[in-house]
């Protein structure tokens, strides 16, 4: 494996700072798998990135390269310099032990990427209502622009496919490994990502 | 005018309690107009409307009548139970002074509904960082599922078209008369709005 590459476990968490001007790549290794990223000023965790800024400035729900993700005070957090997937979701906040007795009454409950998250972040001080709409890398889902309908499909993401942010703030970041069936094609399976101080 | 009907005057907003149960009609006077709706539990204002909550629970981005508007604890805390227009917005966050620079750089700038809703919500003890998505009642957003592009289009709402809520919990709530050329198409007006203790 590529030196550096940092591993979460399926159905799992982490956090982590990332200063400002390092790049972030969140890597799917084995294809269809979804990665929810967070974003935190770490000088004062009550700014956090926030889809209603990002979409109203970047006037597209299909966010890519070029895009930059803003918090809720109108700032660029990060910039997405890298992407080869191109299809991620930005309108849904991450699943948690009430979302999967909803949509997988016969499953195993789960406390979802929302409940990985809120443990990852609570050493930084967040607490659970502080997490927002979170940034799913490689979800792909399918607004009907007729109807309004939503359909959460499997990634069209491939082994090894990646996307790149670079931080515009020194920030925290919480990243998960996808634990929602739909999301995933119904296969959990682990994310990497990779830290570098910059591209140089 | 009909008795009981408040007036939100154009480019302004307003907060009060809604209790359990009670009808809350938002209308539009004059057609092709926006009001930014915001709810907070009122026993505990860390619970807060949530966009990516309720359009995940919904499967649409197009709520309408029957729909339910959860929190961020994927509690319900408003039923739509009329809508006589049918589009509304639940994507984009409030206009704010950052905002208006970025879209409107030709305009004297205004703090939007983003700064009516941080001013009537103070006195509830809500900072200007909790201001969430708002669902925003009468908004047209055309989003293309193809591009992902999202265009802000004049709402289709005519003078006397309303949108009616139930709550079903204790409730403060943030209203606005939009203060966004786009959004209105062009033009300020007020919003009206009436509570009920219950439609008996």
């Amino acid at each position: 494996m590529t030196p550096g590459v940092q591993i979460i476990a399926e159905r799992s968490g982490t956090a982590f700072p990332l200063p400002c001007g390092a790049i972030l790549t969140v890597i799917d290794p084995c294809g269809e798998q979804v990665a929810d990223l967070l974003a935190y000023n770490a000088r004062d965790m009550d700014e956090v990135i926030s889809s209603g800024r990002t979409l109203d400035y970047a006037e597209t729900i299909r966010l890519t390269t070029g895009h930059r993700l803003y918090s809720n005070r109108s700032r660029a957090m990060l910039t997405i310099i890298d992407d080869s997937v191109g299809v991620h979701d930005f309108l849904l906040t991450p699943c948690s032990i009430d979302t999967f007795l909803h949509f997988y009454p016969d499953l195993p409950p789960h406390r979802g990427c929302f409940g990985n998250l809120a443990e990852a972040l609570r050493p930084y001080g967040v607490a659970p209502d502080r997490i927002p709409i979170a940034f799913n890398c490689f979800m792909n889902v399918a607004v009907d622009g007729e109807s309004g309908n939503l359909r959460v499909l499997p990634p069209v993401s491939k082994a090894g496919d990646r996307i790149a942010f670079r931080a515009e703030m020194d920030l925290v970041i919480g990243l998960t490994a996808c634990s929602a069936p739909d999301s995933n094609g119904g296969s959990f399976k682990p994310i990497h990502y990779r830290v570098e101080a910059s591209l140089q």
